[in-house]
């Protein structure tokens, strides 16, 4: 594989085991794309397919699934407690290795005229994709959910999609964008007082003031406080750093971190990059790992 | 690539690139085979080949290499800074990813068949993949180099080849083996002053009492003491945990490691099995990282 590209499509559908099979086997069907993971919701009544590939590859399997979903799913007829505004809801495609977000911004754009036109879902381009800042925030597109789309679609020119038809079918709309992968980061402390946790999380997250690509929460998790992390772009903010932040406001309180989880999947430039850090390789080149010599061979 | 298996081949040669062609050459013709790096020393008169493949392809590729190097070098005239005693001296197996040490002993003996019976060069088995504990250390089998070799393999039992005749031809003999992947590890102190370079070294090298799997020396490099290490196996002895010996050391003569450097390659896995233990990712699987997802597929 000379790229890799993640691509996370988030179908509305947890519970009929035979609609979730249905899309994953269109997707797989295209050569050169790898489904790693399928987790269904039951109460979000949602599904979210993980799938690396080459770009065209994966942009391929997202159309198939979106055609598939857009016939078995009506959205008049879902509930689940997870926000969602179409069959497919969201198609996020994330570069990480040989391949650039202005590639995959161009895709995603690509992807979302195929949906409209051929399909005639209306598409709306969110994140690194969107076509004006209001709609970069996944939030600010699905504000509404499907019911508040389907009315604000063919009355709001703001609400206009990016693509297909101003008039929500049983599909609904689906957003369509690109970003960089996603890090899941929990860090653990050694107290069962949610406070101090919910006070790291201010003190680490953008919305407070500090780390750009963070967002945070302070958790109990079976008894432990826990610091609830994404974070929305390592290169720019880096695993290391969050977590050496953290260490230092826990000390203030007392504190310490015990453990730290991963949840999901990461890229390994990610834990390379902190390695480097704690190692103090300042030299290093990511070409003196020898499988990534081997990256980009047939 | 389901496997990957480092080869590391050293020729006695280092100053005649028409030579140094014609075996890398021939290795490069095996399928599946990729040289990595060539590195020729005209001091040493030798070069170094790195290359890696499946064991079967990688195998092949040093036999090939073993038999041209047989044809176009003669160690009755070869001169050099380094100690050797073949045309080609010395081929280790390494296991990177999804292969054995057992695996690569296997193919190391039965490549020493190979040689031995099919190029008539004699062949000493070292390291994982040595016959009786005396030849694990290849400066043991080496000694006395070729011209030493040379009179003692027909006189003296204890040298005869495991593989082979007991006669030196112009190709001399070879040391075929299988090893963990060696990492060059160097730490750099902000002194000038060579000592305590070497007192730390002593504190963390095996020879002295410590640390297993390293070897390591005290120098001074472009006026920067430098604790210089090689790391035998960072499976069972991890990079992190020598340098944080190292700066425990440091810190007893008032001294601090300014930065470190890898030489050359290392396997992905040293690095964020060192991430893993400064992050404190406590339950963390080497399967969350995308790229090992990846690993093994057609």
């Amino acid at each position: 594989m000379n790229q890799i590209v993640e691509c996370v499509p988030n179908f509305s559908e947890g519970r009929r085991q035979d609609v979730i099979d249905g899309i994953v086997g269109t997707m797989q069907e295209v050569v050169g794309v790898r489904i790693l993971d399928v987790q269904a919701d039951v109460d979000h009544n949602r599904c979210v397919v993980t799938m690396v590939g080459e770009l065209e590859a994966v942009a391929e399997a997202a159309f198939r699934g979106i055609a598939r979903a857009a016939q078995l799913i009506d959205m008049n007829h879902h509930r689940g407690a997870h926000p969602r505004m179409g069959a497919t809801d969201v198609v996020p495609l994330v570069p990480v290795r040989g391949v650039t977000m202005a590639d995959c911004v161009a895709a995603a754009r690509e992807l979302g005229r195929r949906v409209g036109e051929e399909l005639g879902v209306p598409v709306y381009l969110y994140e690194e994709a969107a076509t004006r800042p209001g709609r970069r925030n996944l939030a600010d597109v699905r504000r509404g959910e499907y019911e508040g789309v389907r009315d604000a679609i063919a009355t709001d020119p703001t609400r206009a999609p990016d693509f297909g038809p101003s008039r929500l079918g049983s599909a609904g709309a689906v957003a369509i964008g690109a970003r960089p992968p996603l890090v899941a980061f929990n860090a653990y402390l050694n107290t069962a007082d949610v406070e101090p946790a919910q006070a790291i999380a201010r003190a680490v997250r953008h919305s407070s003031g500090c780390f750009r690509f963070v967002k945070a929460l302070g958790l109990l998790v079976e008894g432990q406080a826990q610091v609830s992390m994404n974070l929305t772009d390592f290169r720019q903010t880096p695993v290391h750093r969050v977590l050496e932040a953290i260490r230092s406001e826990a000390s203030f309180y007392g504190l310490q971190v015990t453990h730290t989880e991963i949840v999901g999947l990461l890229p390994s430039e990610a834990l390379i990059d902190s390695a480097r850090f704690y190692l103090q390789l300042d030299g290093f080149s990511t070409q003196q790992v020898l499988e990534n010599r081997l990256f980009g061979e047939e």
